[in-house]
Protein backbone atom coordinates (compact mmCIF):
# COMPACT_ATOMS: atom_id res chain seq x y z
CA UNK A 1 0.00 0.00 0.00
CA UNK A 2 1.35 3.11 -0.80
CA UNK A 3 1.79 5.55 2.19
CA UNK A 4 -0.55 8.07 2.00
CA UNK A 5 0.65 12.04 2.39
CA UNK A 6 -1.85 12.98 5.25
CA UNK A 7 -1.45 10.77 7.88
CA UNK A 8 -4.71 8.78 8.82
CA UNK A 9 -4.99 10.24 12.28
CA UNK A 10 -5.60 13.47 10.71
CA UNK A 11 -8.45 12.49 8.95
CA UNK A 12 -10.49 10.44 11.75
CA UNK A 13 -12.78 13.47 12.63
CA UNK A 14 -13.16 14.64 8.76
CA UNK A 15 -16.67 14.80 7.77
CA UNK A 16 -17.39 12.73 4.58
CA UNK A 17 -17.34 15.61 2.65
CA UNK A 18 -14.46 17.00 3.63
CA UNK A 19 -13.05 13.60 3.33
CA UNK A 20 -13.80 13.17 -0.31
CA UNK A 21 -12.35 16.67 -1.01
CA UNK A 22 -9.02 15.64 0.83
CA UNK A 23 -9.02 12.42 -0.93
CA UNK A 24 -10.05 14.03 -4.49
CA UNK A 25 -6.92 16.23 -3.95
CA UNK A 26 -4.89 13.77 -3.95
CA UNK A 27 -3.59 14.11 -0.30
CA UNK A 28 -4.67 10.79 0.55
CA UNK A 29 -4.36 7.53 -1.14
CA UNK A 30 -4.49 4.36 1.92
CA UNK A 31 -7.52 2.60 3.66
CA UNK A 32 -10.62 4.24 4.36
CA UNK A 33 -11.19 1.57 7.54
CA UNK A 34 -12.92 3.80 10.62
CA UNK A 35 -12.69 7.12 8.50
CA UNK A 36 -15.49 8.88 7.29
CA UNK A 37 -17.75 9.70 10.54
CA UNK A 38 -19.74 5.95 10.40
CA UNK A 39 -21.12 6.84 7.21
CA UNK A 40 -21.74 4.22 4.71
CA UNK A 41 -18.72 3.24 2.54
CA UNK A 42 -19.05 1.55 -0.76
CA UNK A 43 -17.45 -0.86 -3.34
CA UNK A 44 -16.80 0.55 -6.52
CA UNK A 45 -17.09 -1.21 -9.92
CA UNK A 46 -16.94 1.15 -13.58
CA UNK A 47 -17.69 -1.06 -17.04
CA UNK A 48 -19.03 -0.22 -20.20
CA UNK A 49 -22.60 0.17 -20.77
CA UNK A 50 -22.48 -2.55 -23.06
CA UNK A 51 -21.32 -4.91 -19.27
CA UNK A 52 -23.22 -3.10 -17.10
CA UNK A 53 -26.85 -4.42 -17.86
CA UNK A 54 -25.47 -7.75 -17.43
CA UNK A 55 -23.06 -6.66 -13.82
CA UNK A 56 -26.28 -5.30 -12.72
CA UNK A 57 -27.92 -9.11 -13.23
CA UNK A 58 -24.86 -10.60 -11.62
CA UNK A 59 -25.43 -8.19 -8.64
CA UNK A 60 -29.57 -9.59 -9.02
CA UNK A 61 -28.37 -13.10 -8.24
CA UNK A 62 -25.66 -12.11 -6.05
CA UNK A 63 -26.87 -10.11 -3.49
CA UNK A 64 -25.07 -10.99 -0.62
CA UNK A 65 -21.84 -10.38 -2.18
CA UNK A 66 -22.71 -7.48 -4.63
CA UNK A 67 -25.96 -5.17 -2.38
CA UNK A 68 -26.46 -2.59 -4.47
CA UNK A 69 -26.70 1.03 -3.00
CA UNK A 70 -26.89 3.17 -6.44
CA UNK A 71 -25.97 3.17 -9.83
CA UNK A 72 -24.30 6.14 -12.35
CA UNK A 73 -26.75 7.24 -15.86
CA UNK A 74 -23.99 5.74 -18.90
CA UNK A 75 -21.43 8.51 -18.64
CA UNK A 76 -22.57 10.57 -15.68
CA UNK A 77 -19.78 10.09 -13.42
CA UNK A 78 -21.73 11.56 -10.90
CA UNK A 79 -23.34 9.46 -7.82
CA UNK A 80 -26.61 10.95 -7.75
CA UNK A 81 -28.00 9.29 -4.30
CA UNK A 82 -25.22 8.57 -2.29
CA UNK A 83 -24.07 12.56 -1.11
CA UNK A 84 -23.08 15.95 -2.11
CA UNK A 85 -20.67 16.22 -4.87
CA UNK A 86 -20.08 12.78 -5.14
CA UNK A 87 -17.85 12.23 -8.43
CA UNK A 88 -16.60 8.86 -9.13
CA UNK A 89 -13.61 10.30 -11.23
CA UNK A 90 -11.50 11.50 -7.89
CA UNK A 91 -13.47 10.86 -4.89
CA UNK A 92 -11.87 6.78 -4.28
CA UNK A 93 -8.26 6.87 -2.50
CA UNK A 94 -7.35 4.56 -5.17
CA UNK A 95 -8.61 2.51 -8.23
CA UNK A 96 -7.32 -0.57 -9.88
CA UNK A 97 -7.75 -0.52 -13.71
CA UNK A 98 -8.87 -4.02 -15.47
CA UNK A 99 -8.00 -3.95 -18.84
CA UNK A 100 -9.33 -7.99 -20.25
CA UNK A 101 -8.91 -8.77 -16.84
CA UNK A 102 -5.63 -8.10 -16.22
CA UNK A 103 -4.77 -5.42 -13.44
CA UNK A 104 -2.83 -2.73 -15.75
CA UNK A 105 -2.64 0.27 -13.02
CA UNK A 106 -3.35 1.69 -9.81
CA UNK A 107 -4.11 5.43 -10.42
CA UNK A 108 -5.22 7.79 -7.61
CA UNK A 109 -7.81 9.56 -9.63
CA UNK A 110 -9.35 8.07 -12.68
CA UNK A 111 -10.42 11.29 -14.67
CA UNK A 112 -8.35 10.72 -17.92
CA UNK A 113 -10.03 7.55 -18.21
CA UNK A 114 -13.36 8.34 -17.99
CA UNK A 115 -15.32 7.26 -20.61
CA UNK A 116 -18.96 8.39 -22.29
CA UNK A 117 -20.08 4.71 -21.99
CA UNK A 118 -19.22 3.95 -18.23
CA UNK A 119 -21.55 3.01 -15.72
CA UNK A 120 -20.61 3.13 -12.13
CA UNK A 121 -21.85 0.58 -9.50
CA UNK A 122 -22.28 1.66 -5.56
CA UNK A 123 -21.84 -1.62 -3.84
CA UNK A 124 -22.28 -1.97 0.33
CA UNK A 125 -19.60 -2.76 1.95
CA UNK A 126 -18.60 -4.35 5.74
CA UNK A 127 -17.25 -1.86 7.04
CA UNK A 128 -20.84 -0.32 7.18
CA UNK A 129 -21.45 -3.21 9.89
CA UNK A 130 -18.15 -3.08 11.79
CA UNK A 131 -20.03 0.00 13.15
CA UNK A 132 -23.03 -1.61 15.07
CA UNK A 133 -20.10 -4.51 15.85
CA UNK A 134 -17.82 -1.73 18.01
CA UNK A 135 -20.77 -0.45 19.50
CA UNK A 136 -21.62 -3.92 20.80
CA UNK A 137 -18.94 -3.99 22.54
CA UNK A 138 -17.03 -6.49 20.12
CA UNK A 139 -13.20 -6.09 19.08
CA UNK A 140 -12.26 -5.77 15.86
CA UNK A 141 -8.70 -6.99 15.74
CA UNK A 142 -7.46 -5.06 11.94
CA UNK A 143 -8.90 -1.87 13.11
CA UNK A 144 -7.51 -2.17 16.58
CA UNK A 145 -4.07 -2.95 14.98
CA UNK A 146 -4.91 -0.45 11.85
CA UNK A 147 -4.64 -3.01 9.38
CA UNK A 148 -6.94 -3.48 6.61
CA UNK A 149 -9.21 -6.59 6.59
CA UNK A 150 -8.06 -9.94 5.60
CA UNK A 151 -9.52 -10.94 2.17
CA UNK A 152 -9.63 -14.07 0.36
CA UNK A 153 -10.77 -15.73 -2.78
CA UNK A 154 -13.02 -18.84 -1.82
CA UNK A 155 -13.84 -22.05 -3.86
CA UNK A 156 -17.29 -20.94 -4.22
CA UNK A 157 -18.93 -20.14 -7.19
CA UNK A 158 -21.05 -17.11 -7.80
CA UNK A 159 -24.76 -17.45 -9.85
CA UNK A 160 -23.29 -16.59 -13.13
CA UNK A 161 -25.16 -15.24 -15.84
CA UNK A 162 -23.76 -14.57 -19.96
CA UNK A 163 -20.46 -13.70 -19.82
CA UNK A 164 -19.71 -12.50 -15.88
CA UNK A 165 -18.78 -15.87 -13.54
CA UNK A 166 -16.16 -16.51 -10.73
CA UNK A 167 -15.31 -17.33 -7.19
CA UNK A 168 -16.96 -15.69 -4.57
CA UNK A 169 -14.55 -13.21 -2.12
CA UNK A 170 -15.07 -13.65 1.62
CA UNK A 171 -13.61 -11.06 4.48
CA UNK A 172 -12.32 -12.30 7.90
CA UNK A 173 -12.57 -11.26 10.94
CA UNK A 174 -11.59 -13.50 14.09
CA UNK A 175 -13.90 -12.93 16.59
CA UNK A 176 -14.59 -15.37 20.43
CA UNK A 177 -17.58 -17.75 19.81
CA UNK A 178 -20.01 -15.14 22.06
CA UNK A 179 -18.80 -12.47 19.96
CA UNK A 180 -19.19 -14.95 16.53
CA UNK A 181 -22.63 -15.46 17.70
CA UNK A 182 -23.51 -12.06 18.43
CA UNK A 183 -21.74 -10.62 15.29
CA UNK A 184 -23.87 -13.16 13.12
CA UNK A 185 -27.39 -11.94 14.63
CA UNK A 186 -26.07 -8.33 13.88
CA UNK A 187 -25.55 -8.86 10.77
CA UNK A 188 -28.48 -10.77 9.60
CA UNK A 189 -30.13 -7.98 10.40
CA UNK A 190 -28.37 -5.84 8.03
CA UNK A 191 -28.69 -7.46 4.32
CA UNK A 192 -28.08 -4.14 2.56
CA UNK A 193 -24.29 -4.70 3.39
CA UNK A 194 -23.49 -8.34 3.09
CA UNK A 195 -26.44 -9.50 5.79
CA UNK A 196 -24.95 -12.54 7.78
CA UNK A 197 -21.69 -14.46 7.69
CA UNK A 198 -21.04 -17.04 4.79
CA UNK A 199 -19.06 -19.53 6.88
CA UNK A 200 -17.68 -20.27 10.59
CA UNK A 201 -14.62 -22.44 11.53
CA UNK A 202 -12.47 -24.38 9.17
CA UNK A 203 -11.55 -22.23 6.32
CA UNK A 204 -10.19 -25.12 4.63
CA UNK A 205 -14.21 -26.23 4.02
CA UNK A 206 -14.36 -23.02 1.89
CA UNK A 207 -10.91 -23.66 -0.26
CA UNK A 208 -9.12 -20.75 1.74
CA UNK A 209 -5.59 -22.83 2.23
CA UNK A 210 -3.69 -20.42 4.41
CA UNK A 211 -5.37 -17.60 6.73
CA UNK A 212 -1.91 -16.26 6.86
CA UNK A 213 -1.61 -15.85 3.46
CA UNK A 214 -5.24 -13.29 1.96
CA UNK A 215 -5.64 -12.52 -1.40
CA UNK A 216 -6.23 -9.00 -1.01
CA UNK A 217 -5.81 -6.85 2.62
CA UNK A 218 -3.75 -7.81 5.22
CA UNK A 219 -3.23 -10.72 7.50
CA UNK A 220 -5.25 -10.79 10.50
CA UNK A 221 -4.18 -13.22 13.61
CA UNK A 222 -6.69 -15.38 14.52
CA UNK A 223 -5.74 -16.71 18.27
CA UNK A 224 -6.52 -20.32 19.57
CA UNK A 225 -9.88 -19.76 21.48
CA UNK A 226 -11.32 -17.70 18.12
CA UNK A 227 -13.44 -18.44 15.33
CA UNK A 228 -12.68 -17.24 11.72
CA UNK A 229 -15.58 -15.43 10.61
CA UNK A 230 -16.37 -14.85 6.96
CA UNK A 231 -18.94 -12.55 5.19
CA UNK A 232 -19.66 -12.39 1.62
CA UNK A 233 -16.97 -9.15 0.67
CA UNK A 234 -17.62 -6.57 -2.61
CA UNK A 235 -14.20 -7.45 -3.75
CA UNK A 236 -15.82 -10.37 -5.33
CA UNK A 237 -16.48 -8.41 -8.67
CA UNK A 238 -12.99 -7.81 -9.03
CA UNK A 239 -12.21 -11.97 -9.16
CA UNK A 240 -15.32 -12.15 -11.65
CA UNK A 241 -13.89 -9.72 -13.58
CA UNK A 242 -10.41 -10.91 -13.51
CA UNK A 243 -11.96 -14.49 -14.49
CA UNK A 244 -14.47 -12.74 -17.00
CA UNK A 245 -11.86 -10.17 -18.82
CA UNK A 246 -14.58 -7.38 -20.06
CA UNK A 247 -12.38 -4.85 -21.90
CA UNK A 248 -12.43 -2.33 -19.24
CA UNK A 249 -13.12 -2.16 -15.72
CA UNK A 250 -12.25 -0.17 -12.75
CA UNK A 251 -12.94 -0.81 -9.42
CA UNK A 252 -11.56 0.73 -6.07
CA UNK A 253 -8.38 -0.60 -4.38
CA UNK A 254 -9.22 -3.11 -1.32
CA UNK A 255 -10.08 -1.07 1.46
CA UNK A 256 -9.20 2.25 -0.59
CA UNK A 257 -13.47 3.20 -0.81
CA UNK A 258 -15.79 5.72 -1.75
CA UNK A 259 -17.16 7.20 1.40
CA UNK A 260 -20.87 8.54 1.08
CA UNK A 261 -23.11 10.79 3.39
CA UNK A 262 -25.35 7.93 3.91
CA UNK A 263 -25.66 6.80 7.86
CA UNK A 264 -24.65 3.46 8.67
CA UNK A 265 -27.87 3.19 10.69
CA UNK A 266 -30.37 3.65 7.88
CA UNK A 267 -29.27 0.15 6.23
CA UNK B 1 -34.51 -44.63 29.68
CA UNK B 2 -37.39 -47.04 30.31
CA UNK B 3 -39.13 -48.48 27.36
CA UNK B 4 -42.24 -46.72 26.88
CA UNK B 5 -45.03 -48.86 27.15
CA UNK B 6 -47.14 -47.20 24.10
CA UNK B 7 -44.59 -47.04 21.09
CA UNK B 8 -43.30 -43.58 20.09
CA UNK B 9 -44.73 -43.00 16.81
CA UNK B 10 -48.05 -44.08 17.92
CA UNK B 11 -48.03 -40.65 19.21
CA UNK B 12 -46.84 -38.90 16.55
CA UNK B 13 -49.95 -37.60 15.70
CA UNK B 14 -51.79 -37.24 19.25
CA UNK B 15 -52.90 -33.88 19.63
CA UNK B 16 -51.43 -31.91 22.63
CA UNK B 17 -54.24 -32.56 24.99
CA UNK B 18 -54.70 -36.48 23.76
CA UNK B 19 -51.21 -37.23 24.58
CA UNK B 20 -50.93 -35.51 27.66
CA UNK B 21 -54.43 -37.63 28.79
CA UNK B 22 -51.83 -41.17 27.61
CA UNK B 23 -49.22 -39.47 29.86
CA UNK B 24 -51.40 -38.86 32.83
CA UNK B 25 -52.45 -42.03 32.17
CA UNK B 26 -49.02 -43.57 32.24
CA UNK B 27 -49.47 -45.33 28.59
CA UNK B 28 -46.09 -43.09 27.77
CA UNK B 29 -42.67 -42.41 29.76
CA UNK B 30 -40.35 -41.45 27.11
CA UNK B 31 -39.55 -38.55 25.93
CA UNK B 32 -41.36 -35.67 23.81
CA UNK B 33 -38.65 -34.31 21.11
CA UNK B 34 -41.29 -34.47 18.03
CA UNK B 35 -44.27 -35.23 19.65
CA UNK B 36 -47.38 -32.33 20.82
CA UNK B 37 -47.66 -31.13 16.90
CA UNK B 38 -45.46 -28.53 17.17
CA UNK B 39 -46.90 -26.94 20.68
CA UNK B 40 -44.60 -25.46 23.27
CA UNK B 41 -42.99 -28.02 26.00
CA UNK B 42 -41.67 -26.87 28.81
CA UNK B 43 -39.20 -27.90 31.53
CA UNK B 44 -40.62 -27.95 34.86
CA UNK B 45 -39.20 -27.61 38.19
CA UNK B 46 -41.38 -27.99 42.02
CA UNK B 47 -40.28 -26.26 44.80
CA UNK B 48 -41.40 -25.54 48.10
CA UNK B 49 -42.92 -22.36 48.46
CA UNK B 50 -40.00 -21.19 50.95
CA UNK B 51 -37.76 -21.74 47.82
CA UNK B 52 -40.10 -20.91 45.14
CA UNK B 53 -39.89 -17.29 45.58
CA UNK B 54 -35.88 -17.24 45.46
CA UNK B 55 -36.50 -19.60 42.56
CA UNK B 56 -38.40 -16.94 40.35
CA UNK B 57 -35.42 -14.63 41.79
CA UNK B 58 -33.12 -17.01 40.14
CA UNK B 59 -34.88 -17.48 36.72
CA UNK B 60 -34.75 -13.64 36.33
CA UNK B 61 -31.41 -13.76 36.40
CA UNK B 62 -30.58 -16.61 34.30
CA UNK B 63 -33.25 -15.78 31.96
CA UNK B 64 -31.63 -17.68 29.10
CA UNK B 65 -31.53 -20.45 31.09
CA UNK B 66 -34.88 -20.42 32.37
CA UNK B 67 -36.79 -18.25 30.84
CA UNK B 68 -40.37 -18.63 32.98
CA UNK B 69 -44.14 -19.59 30.68
CA UNK B 70 -46.16 -20.08 33.88
CA UNK B 71 -45.78 -20.03 37.55
CA UNK B 72 -48.45 -22.35 39.60
CA UNK B 73 -50.17 -20.85 42.90
CA UNK B 74 -48.57 -22.74 45.96
CA UNK B 75 -50.48 -26.08 46.45
CA UNK B 76 -52.44 -25.82 43.07
CA UNK B 77 -51.30 -28.07 40.97
CA UNK B 78 -52.70 -26.59 37.81
CA UNK B 79 -51.00 -24.45 35.12
CA UNK B 80 -53.81 -21.89 34.40
CA UNK B 81 -51.77 -20.62 31.09
CA UNK B 82 -50.47 -23.49 28.93
CA UNK B 83 -53.73 -25.54 27.83
CA UNK B 84 -56.79 -27.15 29.19
CA UNK B 85 -56.58 -29.16 32.12
CA UNK B 86 -52.69 -28.72 32.49
CA UNK B 87 -52.06 -30.95 35.82
CA UNK B 88 -48.78 -30.85 37.00
CA UNK B 89 -48.88 -34.08 38.80
CA UNK B 90 -49.90 -36.40 35.90
CA UNK B 91 -48.90 -34.70 33.19
CA UNK B 92 -45.07 -35.26 32.61
CA UNK B 93 -44.37 -38.90 31.20
CA UNK B 94 -41.42 -39.04 33.56
CA UNK B 95 -40.52 -37.09 37.00
CA UNK B 96 -37.15 -36.01 38.75
CA UNK B 97 -37.40 -36.37 42.65
CA UNK B 98 -34.25 -34.66 44.57
CA UNK B 99 -34.25 -34.85 48.42
CA UNK B 100 -31.38 -32.51 49.31
CA UNK B 101 -29.86 -32.18 46.28
CA UNK B 102 -29.75 -36.41 45.94
CA UNK B 103 -31.45 -37.58 42.80
CA UNK B 104 -33.56 -40.10 44.70
CA UNK B 105 -36.22 -41.76 42.57
CA UNK B 106 -37.99 -40.97 38.94
CA UNK B 107 -41.62 -41.66 38.77
CA UNK B 108 -43.89 -41.36 36.15
CA UNK B 109 -46.47 -39.60 38.41
CA UNK B 110 -46.25 -37.25 41.66
CA UNK B 111 -49.84 -37.32 42.87
CA UNK B 112 -48.61 -38.90 46.09
CA UNK B 113 -46.06 -36.63 46.77
CA UNK B 114 -47.76 -33.42 46.16
CA UNK B 115 -48.03 -31.18 49.00
CA UNK B 116 -49.96 -27.89 50.09
CA UNK B 117 -47.02 -25.71 49.81
CA UNK B 118 -45.50 -26.67 46.27
CA UNK B 119 -45.12 -24.31 43.05
CA UNK B 120 -44.46 -25.24 39.81
CA UNK B 121 -42.37 -23.21 37.30
CA UNK B 122 -42.67 -24.07 33.62
CA UNK B 123 -39.35 -23.46 31.64
CA UNK B 124 -39.32 -22.58 27.96
CA UNK B 125 -37.59 -25.06 26.04
CA UNK B 126 -35.60 -26.08 23.30
CA UNK B 127 -37.80 -28.33 21.38
CA UNK B 128 -39.80 -24.83 20.47
CA UNK B 129 -37.22 -23.76 18.42
CA UNK B 130 -36.58 -26.96 16.95
CA UNK B 131 -39.58 -26.75 14.61
CA UNK B 132 -38.13 -23.21 12.98
CA UNK B 133 -34.91 -24.91 12.47
CA UNK B 134 -36.72 -27.98 10.58
CA UNK B 135 -39.13 -25.43 8.90
CA UNK B 136 -35.90 -23.29 7.51
CA UNK B 137 -34.43 -26.88 5.86
CA UNK B 138 -32.00 -27.77 8.93
CA UNK B 139 -31.82 -31.63 9.68
CA UNK B 140 -31.49 -32.23 13.24
CA UNK B 141 -29.47 -35.14 13.75
CA UNK B 142 -30.85 -36.18 17.07
CA UNK B 143 -34.46 -36.49 15.77
CA UNK B 144 -33.37 -37.47 12.66
CA UNK B 145 -31.73 -40.84 14.64
CA UNK B 146 -34.78 -40.54 17.30
CA UNK B 147 -32.48 -39.56 20.24
CA UNK B 148 -32.87 -37.06 23.01
CA UNK B 149 -30.96 -33.94 22.44
CA UNK B 150 -26.99 -34.15 24.40
CA UNK B 151 -27.00 -31.85 27.29
CA UNK B 152 -23.70 -31.02 29.02
CA UNK B 153 -22.85 -29.28 32.21
CA UNK B 154 -20.45 -26.42 31.21
CA UNK B 155 -17.97 -24.54 33.67
CA UNK B 156 -19.97 -21.27 33.14
CA UNK B 157 -21.46 -20.47 36.82
CA UNK B 158 -25.06 -19.09 36.67
CA UNK B 159 -25.96 -15.82 38.46
CA UNK B 160 -26.17 -16.85 41.95
CA UNK B 161 -29.10 -16.01 44.68
CA UNK B 162 -28.83 -16.66 48.40
CA UNK B 163 -29.02 -20.65 48.21
CA UNK B 164 -29.19 -21.51 44.55
CA UNK B 165 -26.12 -20.98 42.29
CA UNK B 166 -24.57 -23.73 40.17
CA UNK B 167 -23.26 -24.18 36.56
CA UNK B 168 -25.27 -23.73 33.44
CA UNK B 169 -26.38 -26.36 31.46
CA UNK B 170 -25.78 -26.68 27.69
CA UNK B 171 -27.62 -28.67 24.92
CA UNK B 172 -25.62 -29.43 22.07
CA UNK B 173 -26.54 -30.10 18.22
CA UNK B 174 -24.28 -30.21 15.59
CA UNK B 175 -24.69 -28.36 12.27
CA UNK B 176 -22.96 -27.70 9.47
CA UNK B 177 -21.37 -23.89 9.57
CA UNK B 178 -24.17 -22.70 6.91
CA UNK B 179 -26.87 -24.38 9.51
CA UNK B 180 -25.15 -22.91 12.44
CA UNK B 181 -25.11 -19.34 11.39
CA UNK B 182 -28.81 -19.64 10.18
CA UNK B 183 -30.09 -21.20 13.27
CA UNK B 184 -28.18 -18.10 15.24
CA UNK B 185 -30.68 -16.00 13.87
CA UNK B 186 -33.74 -17.74 14.17
CA UNK B 187 -33.23 -18.67 17.37
CA UNK B 188 -31.68 -15.00 18.33
CA UNK B 189 -35.39 -13.79 17.66
CA UNK B 190 -36.96 -16.40 20.38
CA UNK B 191 -35.78 -15.39 23.68
CA UNK B 192 -38.64 -17.16 25.05
CA UNK B 193 -37.18 -20.33 24.53
CA UNK B 194 -33.75 -19.94 24.82
CA UNK B 195 -32.34 -17.14 22.56
CA UNK B 196 -29.12 -17.05 20.51
CA UNK B 197 -26.56 -20.26 21.55
CA UNK B 198 -24.12 -19.68 24.05
CA UNK B 199 -21.26 -21.10 22.24
CA UNK B 200 -20.06 -22.50 19.18
CA UNK B 201 -17.02 -24.38 18.53
CA UNK B 202 -14.26 -25.82 21.05
CA UNK B 203 -16.25 -27.67 24.00
CA UNK B 204 -13.22 -27.29 26.39
CA UNK B 205 -13.84 -23.83 26.33
CA UNK B 206 -16.97 -24.12 28.28
CA UNK B 207 -15.43 -27.21 30.46
CA UNK B 208 -17.17 -29.96 28.27
CA UNK B 209 -14.41 -32.77 28.35
CA UNK B 210 -15.97 -35.52 25.81
CA UNK B 211 -18.73 -34.48 23.48
CA UNK B 212 -19.43 -38.36 23.52
CA UNK B 213 -20.43 -38.45 26.88
CA UNK B 214 -23.00 -36.11 27.49
CA UNK B 215 -24.15 -35.33 31.43
CA UNK B 216 -28.06 -36.11 29.98
CA UNK B 217 -29.45 -37.32 27.51
CA UNK B 218 -28.06 -38.94 24.24
CA UNK B 219 -24.36 -39.09 22.80
CA UNK B 220 -25.05 -37.03 19.32
CA UNK B 221 -22.03 -38.05 17.03
CA UNK B 222 -20.63 -34.70 15.43
CA UNK B 223 -19.19 -35.04 11.52
CA UNK B 224 -15.79 -33.86 10.47
CA UNK B 225 -17.29 -31.06 8.49
CA UNK B 226 -20.36 -29.83 11.55
CA UNK B 227 -19.50 -27.45 14.39
CA UNK B 228 -21.13 -27.83 17.58
CA UNK B 229 -23.66 -25.42 18.54
CA UNK B 230 -24.89 -25.45 22.25
CA UNK B 231 -28.02 -23.67 23.69
CA UNK B 232 -28.40 -22.67 27.41
CA UNK B 233 -30.63 -25.36 28.92
CA UNK B 234 -33.83 -25.98 30.96
CA UNK B 235 -31.65 -28.76 32.91
CA UNK B 236 -29.82 -26.10 34.55
CA UNK B 237 -32.48 -25.53 37.27
CA UNK B 238 -31.09 -29.63 38.25
CA UNK B 239 -27.64 -28.85 38.15
CA UNK B 240 -28.62 -25.70 40.67
CA UNK B 241 -30.90 -27.98 42.62
CA UNK B 242 -27.72 -30.74 43.44
CA UNK B 243 -25.58 -27.87 44.25
CA UNK B 244 -27.98 -25.84 46.15
CA UNK B 245 -29.78 -29.09 48.64
CA UNK B 246 -33.24 -27.46 48.65
CA UNK B 247 -35.19 -30.23 50.93
CA UNK B 248 -37.69 -31.14 48.21
CA UNK B 249 -37.41 -30.59 44.57
CA UNK B 250 -39.21 -32.15 42.00
CA UNK B 251 -38.33 -31.94 38.00
CA UNK B 252 -39.00 -33.67 34.51
CA UNK B 253 -36.87 -36.21 33.66
CA UNK B 254 -34.34 -34.39 30.60
CA UNK B 255 -36.03 -34.98 27.56
CA UNK B 256 -39.60 -36.11 28.95
CA UNK B 257 -41.51 -32.26 28.92
CA UNK B 258 -44.37 -30.97 29.68
CA UNK B 259 -46.46 -30.77 25.98
CA UNK B 260 -48.74 -27.81 26.35
CA UNK B 261 -51.30 -26.22 24.16
CA UNK B 262 -49.64 -22.95 23.18
CA UNK B 263 -48.34 -22.75 19.51
CA UNK B 264 -44.32 -22.68 19.11
CA UNK B 265 -45.03 -19.89 16.56
CA UNK B 266 -46.40 -17.33 19.11
CA UNK B 267 -43.16 -17.54 21.25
Amino acid sequence: MNQPSLPFNQLQHSTPLALRQQIASGRYQGHTSGLGQGRVQANIVILPDDWADEFLRFCTLNRQACPLLDITEPGDPIFRHLGEAVDIRHDVPRYRVYREGVLSEEPSDIAALWQDNLVAFAIGCSFSFEQPLLEAGIVLRHIERGLNVAMYQTHIDTRPTARLQGKLVVSMRPLKAAEAIQAIQITGRMPNVHGAPVHIGDPALIGIRDLGAPDYGDAVPVAEDEIPVFWACGVTPQSVVQASRPPLCITHAPGCMLVTDLHNHAL
